[in-house]
């Protein structure tokens, strides 16, 4: 009776092609205007697809991905039968540029340019291109649901679950990251709640992970990040789960401020944490969480994120918008290719082996 | 070199009475435009008062508590000669109506009741009302003030302290409670910063403690609350201080959603977690946390806290008000008596004794 991944759909398209190689279009999901309005753009060339990015109309390290895998087709279309190739090195040089920190996004634009480049005619190389933008796009589905079907025992032994920021659909080209368990156990029958953190500044927990749970039937509720602690010591919740952003070769893992926070409160109430994650997301390069580099964001995210300011004039901020939690604090990782219990460096070795299908 | 607390002003008048008992006007500041305006509100009666506490115009049990003192000659003002007392009494029971949980509202009403019960010209009682206003208020003064002078040496040793939500000079009619000691260190040319948790939903930490420290040229930094735990780990600060709504006999402290979470944080980090309160906060009657009980208040403040929606149409919220610290969490309660550590049932009934002047 438990659905295999394949049964189970993401509760809304996040990046589509319509059409075909010579003439089609991307159409994203435009995450800005959740939760109020449901609203796709049609992105008819690679301009409106860099926008798209830089705005956040598509956002998730995956989704990115995805979409810079469509938007070579787009640029393909552009490109004139003379200089074709160079043409397309140029897209992607100004693709990556849009986001240069998502590795997700360079890694798509090398692996369109990698599959382009044994393509001489340009109507070939652009059926090519779409051909390996879908087989990115299957790629990421399948990294989803072969996590949802690890994490899905932990999440049917709960009856409450909390979750931070969105790791979920909207991430991902699938059922997402920290969500995919949810949805299959849900898909299951499974009876529980999910509260959201509302994740200050940005709010990507009230606007995104509450909207796409609410539209799969999941019974959602929404927190802010201050009421966490009472909601772990009234025992609503049985496990945490969150995604990560960069996990270092110790299991150290970086994800959106708060998340290390959270950790500590799960810790102090008993209460497991977990972390979920492709292999993809994993660098083995880093020994550890201190080497991952703290992005500061702009204070006008703290002061005026709601469209009208909320703190004094002048004064100062601190706006860290990841933090590291160490691996010490996570009960373990749930990645596409299983459970890595406890989160240690040889067990993070061990546990990411490809393994025979 | 030491200022005492008799030097240190608030940064601004959050209650002022205008003029003489027959005629004044009570003033207050409108909080709810920080910290976008700086405006007063003149009362001219007790309507309008109990509609200003109503609306949080005037906020803070403190605070509300002195407003509610001069309230009462304004009620006294517009009593007739005829059933003066009765017009009194039924003046009160409306103020007290205006927000119940306010313990300070009912008690400065029944203190200037009795003060008039033994005036029997209406003249020669608002006089006395006025005098009995003031003498609330100037109570407050001096309560904020001698919690300063025992919280001041622990900023001393301070170069960062976190704060939570607001009990500061806007919440008093002196200079604030878990404030008094940071305004009392800066006089004294102490150099340290004040982050300031915002204190999702209602953003009283952004919107009024920033307002209010960087009013006096403290150096203040806004932060989310999920940021806390990054500025612990920074080592960025070396205490935390809050203040109380109410403490039970064994020292469990309740507060604003949030001060849970942080005392854990703190706990974790090895920094040491204060709640600073004067001896009217402390509720000997309960003995233990569990038994304060948890406001829960609208999911409109989560949801459109911000003057518009954020979060899905239909989405669920919790949203309790109030979490409760327990005593082992806090390091030392800071009181108007002196400071009380650690933090037993035993200690608070003796570090409560009032002492000889």
């Amino acid at each position: 009776m438990n659905p295999t991944h394949d049964e189970i759909q993401p509760p809304v398209t996040v990046v589509e092609w319509i059409g075909n190689a010579p003439a089609g279009r991307l159409r994203l999901l435009d995450q800005t205007r959740l939760p109020v309005e449901t609203a796709w753009l049609d992105c008819p060339d690679v301009e409106t697809v860099r926008d798209a990015i830089r705005r956040l109309v598509v956002r998730g390290a995956p989704a990115i991905g995805v979409a810079a895998g469509y938007a070579m087709v787009l640029a393909a279309q552009a490109a004139d039968n003379d200089g074709f190739h160079a043409a397309l090195a140029a897209a992607g040089l100004a693709l990556k540029g849009s986001r240069p920190t998502a590795v997700n996004l360079a890694w798509a634009v090398d692996r369109a340019l990698a599959r382009a480049a044994d393509v001489a005619d340009p109507h070939a190389a652009r059926e090519a291109l779409l051909d390996e933008a879908r087989a990115i796009h299957d790629e990421d589905r399948r990294l989803c649901a072969a996590i949802g079907q690890h994490a899905v025992g932990l999440v049917r032994k709960c009856h409450g679950v909390l979750t931070h920021c969105n790791a979920g659909a909207l991430a991902t080209a699938g059922i997402g990251t920290a969500t995919a368990g949810l949805y299959l156990a849900h898909a299951a029958g499974h009876p529980f709640r999910v509260y959201c953190d509302e994740t200050r500044p940005l709010l990507q927990g009230s606007r995104l992970t509450a909207w796409e749970l609410l539209q799969a039937g999941i019974d959602t509720v929404v927190i802010t990040d201050s009421m966490a602690a009472q909601v772990l010591r009234e025992r609503r919740v049985q496990m945490v789960v969150t995604g990560a952003d960069r996990i270092a070769a110790n299991g150290d893992a970086a994800n959106k401020i708060g998340t290390y926070g959270l950790a500590i409160l799960a810790r102090y109430h008993g209460v497991p944490f977990y972390v979920a994650a492709p292999y993809s997301t994993f660098d083995l390069s880093l020994p550890a969480g201190d080497r991952i580099p703290i992005e500061q964001r702009g204070g006008e995210e703290i002061t005026e994120g709601f469209g009208r300011r909320t703190a004094p004039r002048g004064v100062e901020t601190y706006a860290p918008a990841f933090d590291v939690t160490p691996a010490e604090l996570i009960t373990a990782l749930i990645t596409d290719r299983g459970i890595i219990q406890p989160v240690t460096e040889a067990a993070i070795r061990e546990g990411l082996q490809p393994r025979p299908d």
